[in-house]
């Protein structure tokens, strides 16, 4: 078939029936849309099954978002790295973790995930994915060492050192610096040694759908040219999340839009995403979204505390950076400052934070940051009374980070959402079973279609419980699983 | 044809192909689903501009949750009823204060509904829809009299009355208690009299879906048989939110689920807006909801404050019990207490709220509750100190509701999440145009589908801002709008 004959490209919403096409550019068992850490292990897994599997990627060459990340895996139970750092975790402690970081646990994912950790990180090994037996103990968003674990997340916080007993488990890949290209480098050799076809610069435009709304097929523009490509078995929609796409971003995230800066590779547009929904899958949270607010390193800013309009405390200030950017951000209006003394600021730069006020008092503070008269002064007189205890009654930051904050000059960080550096990315996606299989509204599999990463959501479900690795484990892991599913289904006619 | 032929009913998700039509049960230019509020002005419209109408409904009657509310309808811009009563306002004033309300507010709709604001009350009167030139000035949930205006929103609280000039916009039908059901009578009335066709005990069941992706009819259940209905030139999904359909329900809105009591008529299960998705229609903010936490009536309880686990107050506790439940629900672990002195309690009875604790004074209320030490102490004794000079520096609170807490015993009414009767139900649905055309993920008309009501996504986008009076104004505006869009559509073949 011409490229002429299937008329102008299609959005992504408006997919093409089967009796559309006249003829087939090129077919395999199971083609996998987008090649970041989700389709390459997808591609991985089922290629090793023997089928026919064909990658298509919109950039020159693969990665997607992994490629550009540190490199963290959100991994637990007991892994060997965990174990040799002398750290004591269990999948039902993961478990217990997990759950209490989302409102909605996915029972089966979640379960999955929790138990099948230390295998995965096994598999990770298996292709030559270098993991060292280290830790990385200072709290810091990316260690750039190449050392492998990091409290990646809220674990020894408060509340959430009460529901699991707190482990390390961000398993950074052994590589200084950013690590993803690492990571994602060896996912890559491991596709194409087994077998996997891979075709970049090719746009996936939409769907092919059979007249029972099974999906059979999609559409791309390849060469100049807009080619139809079967899929006999399935199509796995891995083509990452929607925070790229300025009109997606300010329909579902609106609170958001403009205030943050969106992350992501450039072709996070959501693509992937609204061809599974126009096949009839659901979104399922679509609004929600990891946001983080990146006042740390330097670590010692933790010392300080972080008080809204009113000049309370709302959040504990040990939380990972995620959790404490989502509740900061919905404070009243956004307005949120970091109150720190001179013994715990010194920042060498401010990476995009602007001071808000300096003074030698923290009653000048409070008069020049316009607060309610006093509020200030007496949040932070009761929890310097707290932390000469080493207790912070109000929201229980741990001991170690409490210190009273007595020594001007103090300075005030301007945290508010709009005028600090928050940065956001979308969490919601197609609602799939652990397998992949995308479902409607009504819990039914449309057969033939996959999603896995961001183009569905996965363990990762809200910043207040985000916990860096989560989304390249989710998309690594269950990546896999939808391989497997897809290239198992039995291939259509 | 027979219903024999169509196979077993389909869900909602799962549309028809037209080609799987054998004979078509009956057509009409125009097929209203539901028949609410929104589904009685669509045919209004519809059938006024002389094209066959037919409008299918589920239940024995009409009326949906229209007729099951306390009958206000939220509209401003200077409605003779308020000026009547001696309230300015105007078209930009009833705009300013709908945009302080969502953050993302459709610039379209927002617009048309404050502009088109009283043509639209005219519009209901000359259905013969009574509403007295009356005001009911207490703080209450709903004037069980038949006057007319009450402040059902925001409109005088922080930081709301800094945006738009305060104006009073409920504007109940005038009956007695509950003037719902008398409401809806005279959409019906109106409805039959402009010619609509009117059938109930048909159950919706999917839509049917041409070649090219444009809605074309539906497929129902009807005296024991699946029938399928042509429309010409459009449907218009009017059957209301998802509420009542506890899976939707917990997966959009997981982190209420079992916690609040959804509200809505049996029906609003959501199958409406199924049917719209299945038809690549895109759900927007499918995990908002309304929330309230009715603790007034008695108003003086507004007297009061709420606090949390923290003992700091949170909101003005002189907003609409709306944005109180949404703040509310939102502070840590959900824990919530209203702390009252004896003469602002009074409360003849609790109405499903418990009392967590009475104390002679504050300190052994603070225990009582386990706050942290002080906390509460600092916050009633900051407070009243305000309260004295008739301010509240830290969260706005209007003067007329300041009074020191200070005679006690004093009791702390239990608010929490979980504990306390919170209310809630859905407002994310489809994304529609004004004139209700129901949009995909990219932006393009689904051809011969429209919606309104708790279908679509309207003007009540958050209960932060939500009004009573937000939804039905909502439904009937934008019920019209679509009635008349869809039967001016050109008709097919």
């Amino acid at each position: 078939m011409s490229s002429h004959t299937l008329g102008p490209p299609r959005a992504a919403s408006s997919p093409l029936a089967l009796r559309e096409i006249d003829e087939w550019h090129d077919e395999a068992d199971v083609i996998v849309v987008g090649y970041g850490g989700a389709g390459a292990c997808a591609a991985i897994e089922a290629a090793r099954t023997g089928v026919d599997t064909l990658v298509l990627e919109r950039a020159s060459g693969g990665g997607g978002t992994t490629a550009m990340a540190a490199g963290h895996i959100y991994l637990g139970g007991g892994t060997r790295v965990q174990k040799a750092c002398g750290y004591e975790d269990s999948a039902e402690n993961l478990l217990r973790y997990l759950e209490a970081s989302a409102d909605d646990p996915d029972p089966e994912k979640f379960r999955l995930y929790a138990e099948g950790s230390v295998a995965h990180f096994e598999w990770l090994e298996s292709l030559d994915i270098p993991f060292n037996d280290s830790i990385h103990e200072a709290r810091t968003n990316m260690q750039q060492t190449d050392e492998c674990l990091l409290w990646s997340g809220n674990e020894k916080a408060w509340p959430f050192c009460e529901k699991a007993t707190p482990a390390p488990r961000g398993h950074k890949v052994a590589r200084e610096g950013e690590a993803g290209p690492h990571l994602f480098a060896k996912l890559d050799e491991a596709a194409r040694a087994a077998g996997a076809r891979i075709q970049s610069d090719t746009r996936v435009l939409t769907l092919v759908i059979a007249d029972g709304g099974q999906v059979v097929g999609l559409v791309a523009r390849q060469d100049r040219e807009v080619r139809a490509f079967r899929a006999r078995r399935g199509v796995i929609l891995c083509a990452g999340g929607y925070a790229m796409d300025e009109k997606m971003f300010t329909r579902h995230i609106p609170r958001l839009a403009g205030r943050v800066q969106a992350i992501g590779n450039p072709y996070d547009d959501g693509a992937g995403l609204r061809m599974g929904l126009a096949a009839r899958g659901a979104g399922i949270h679509l609004d929600d979204y990891h946001i983080t607010l990146p006042f740390y390193p330097p670590s010692s800013l933790t010392y300080g505390i972080l008080v809204n309009a009113q000049g309370q405390r709302f959040v504990a200030e040990d939380a990972y950076h995620g959790r404490i950017g989502e509740i900061a951000s919905r404070q009243p209006q956004g307005t949120v400052y970091l109150i720190v003394d001179e013994p715990s600021y010194g920042r060498p730069e401010l990476d995009g934070f602007e001071l808000a006020a300096t003074e030698e008092s923290i009653a000048d503070l409070e008069r020049s940051l316009e607060l309610p008269d006093h509020a200030l002064q007496h949040t932070v007189d009761y929890y310097n009374e707290g932390a000469r205890q080493g207790r912070d009654p109000l929201l229980h930051k741990q001991p170690n980070w409490l210190r009273p904050i007595v020594d001007g000059p103090f300075a005030a960080v301007e945290c508010s959402l709009g005028k600090a550096p928050y940065m956001a990315f979308s969490l919601g996606g197609l609602w799939t079973k652990a397998s992949g299989e995308v479902l409607t509204e009504d819990g039914q599999a449309v057969e033939g279609l996959y999603a896995a990463g961001r183009n569905s959501c996965g363990i990762a479900r809200s910043a207040e419980g985000y916990a860096s690795g989560t989304c390249i484990g989710d998309a690594t892991f269950f990546g896999r699983l939808a391989g497997g599913s897809a290239a198992a289904r039995a291939a259509a006619g």
